[in-house]
């Protein structure tokens, strides 16, 4: 089988899985328990958080530990609630866009947000945003890469942006609060994470999306912000998130992130080269195979929607998402021929596929319903050899051939 | 090394961890995701709800899969949200009891609560309890078991009780609801767990605390009770846990459970044999030896006050649990010097005790600050053997001798 649904889940690394075995039967202490191996344990713990902390830029102490990306956002954004105790209509706290994941748009949708358009490469206007911002926004939560498209967010200026307002408000004698939040559940290994350089107050990691365990993630938060913890308890993980720390998870995460940001940049080459090829390799043999409708235009990202359509900024792009989007092919029937032919792609996100309703990521860039329905994500990995993309161009070009001639015969 | 401290936290069993073992890094697929791989991997997991509900005699659709015990009770506790959205004030509307765990008390505070006392042994008066529901009451949270001093409650006769005002919120069209969770986490293996038996709304389960994987837990949540998610997204859970499936956990969850219920009957029976044997001649080697106190009477649960003074109830109590006081005795040093002879066991809950503040559960039984400081937790587990009993004794007799006089001298 030829895996190319990183962006859905990765396998846990050897090195990974080899550094958290340890803590499942053998040093499986409670890291709150007094006696010496406990203390070993807390000790462990406090050094992968550290690690950690060191691969974002960030001190240990704003590093917050919890069970997976999707429980950070609802953190993050339940500073939201912390302004719904004040006066006024609990509405529009919450500025986002409309290509979030939905942990993050339906958890703003519940704390009352503005949802942002995006352009056809899935690209947030910074005007626009700027003019979003009113004065009962209190966070700002912008994801540094869609898990759809691959399109990236250019997230230090979004910071800037939010550091003027909040200049601004304070100038004014606001008291209002603003903070950005960016969900880079799919920015580890591939993107730079320096909290410092990004200039966000709150980050979500996940551990699952970088061969690291799945329902491990982080938030980072920044010195100084007040969250309200949304999992009350024993008051582990500074009071933001209570329960018995998943000690082997927390292991297994930092050895996770330590691996991805030192083979960061030789990865985002390779990565780029092999997607690169295969995307140009797509555009060729598909350029005018369409019974429906052909086109000889070069621009992939207008006129080959007479063809195959790329989605996603052409440049501000993960290196390893390739989706695309041909008229007249049903994308699920295409992902179960591929299964059979051995290449196990995705259809939209992992997550909305098994609804059966269609990608708000490529209905917010625009595409229509028919070329929504008709879109595939290939994600590479570190796992990725170059021998597996030539297999999968054969396999892709004959599938995608024979899914359109069988739906131009119905 | 002789472990004693099970009711902090178990090693994850060798079959357990094997049941897991090849969700890492093999069957890693995305359970959402469409190719056949990843359809396994969901069946397999939704396997492990079945077996998990056919151990609580539930639905696979009533059993909620979190990221443990905390994460369930936050969720159980949050119904008395829905609560506040309607009118009047949103005070009281949860009745507990003051030795719950931390995760209940907390959270319950929080949403506002009635903190029911108990009595010298730790239990709840039912009287009480039934005088304390009154009009604004939507939810009671009762502990099945505690994990300090094991005194159990009795779960189906608070559940009649519950059931009973229902009943007459019915009759009289009074439409506000009211449920009863219980935190069952020390109980799996060791109590029964069937939710029709005990006729419970909601039960939380911790399998970090029966062998299995920590952050790992369930909610069961009765068909028909209709709760608002903590953490929204991707909609997995019924809509109750978003984020992606923690598969491997669950599947190691599963397993935990089914040995925990397989083994239950033989381990209490051989649980209690050494615990009440350790007891027996705890009390017997300590009578008379206190420099401070002295007394040749033989009623542990009143006069021992003079030697040791066995914490919880006599009868109803988990059967792996002892829990003692010494007056004069400094629990933290004793455990230290536990330790150092090879012994590990707690002193209160390890949740506690991190933190320098006397447990709360036992100041709610009425012990003086320096019976609290003078208290010892020993819990047994699967792997205790009588052997160790056998040393453990002479162990603890010789260090409290030690710490006794050495408290004395001071």
């Amino acid at each position: 089988m030829i895996y190319l649904d990183y962006a859905a889940a990765t396998p846990i690394d050897e090195q990974v899985l080899a550094a958290m075995q340890p803590y499942f039967a053998e040093a499986f202490y409670n890291p709150s328990a007094v006696y010496a191996s406990a203390r070993e344990v807390r000790a462990d713990y406090e050094a992968a958080r550290h690690q950690i902390a060191q691969v974002v830029g960030a001190r240990p102490a704003e590093i917050v530990l919890t069970a997976g990306a999707t429980e950070s956002i609802n953190l993050a954004l339940n500073f939201a609630s912390l302004a719904l105790a004040g006066p006024g209509p609990a509405k529009r706290k919450i500025v986002t866009t409309a290509i979030e994941h939905p942990a993050v748009l339906e958890t703003a949708k519940a704390r009352g947000a503005k949802i942002l358009p995006v352009d056809r490469y899935g690209c947030v206007d910074l005007n626009n945003l700027k003019r979003a911002i009113d004065d009962e926004t209190v966070l700002v939560s912008i994801g540094y890469a869609n898990n759809e498209i691959g399109t990236t967010q250019p997230i230090k200026e979004i910071a800037e942006i939010v550091a003027a307002v909040r200049a601004e408000r304070s100038k004014n004698g606001v008291k209002t609060p603003l903070l950005f939040h960016t969900d880079a559940s799919q920015a580890a290994g591939l993107l730079d994470l320096n909290v410092a350089r990004l200039g966000v107050d709150l980050m979500t990691l996940n551990a699952g999306k970088c061969y690291g365990p799945k329902q491990v993630g982080l938030l980072y938060v920044r010195a100084g912000v007040e969250l309200q913890p949304l999992i009350r308890g024993g008051g582990q993980e500074m009071g933001l998130r209570s329960g018995t720390e998943n000690v082997a998870g927390v292991i297994g995460f930092a050895k996770a992130l330590e691996i991805a940001e030192k083979k960061r940049k030789g990865e985002i080459e390779r990565l780029r080269k092999m997607r690169d090829d295969l995307e140009k390799y797509l555009i060729t043999s598909l350029r005018g195979c369409n019974p429906k409708q052909s086109s000889d235009s070069l621009d992939r990202h207008a006129a080959l929607a007479m063809t195959a359509v790329v989605n996603g900024h052409p440049k501000h792009r993960l290196p390893n998402i390739l989706n695309f989007s041909i008229a007249g092919l049903d994308g699920e029937r295409a992902v179960f021929a591929l299964d059979q032919r051995g290449v196990q792609v995705a259809t939209g996100s992992a997550c909305a596929a098994n609804k059966g309703v269609r990608s708000h990521v490529l209905t917010a860039i625009g595409l229509s319903p028919e070329l929504v329905d008709g879109s595939i994500r290939i994600s590479l990995g570190r796992p990725t050899k170059a021998a597996e993309i030539e297999k999968l161009k054969l396999v892709l070009s004959e599938t995608i051939h024979e899914q359109l001639k069988f739906g131009s015969q119905q």
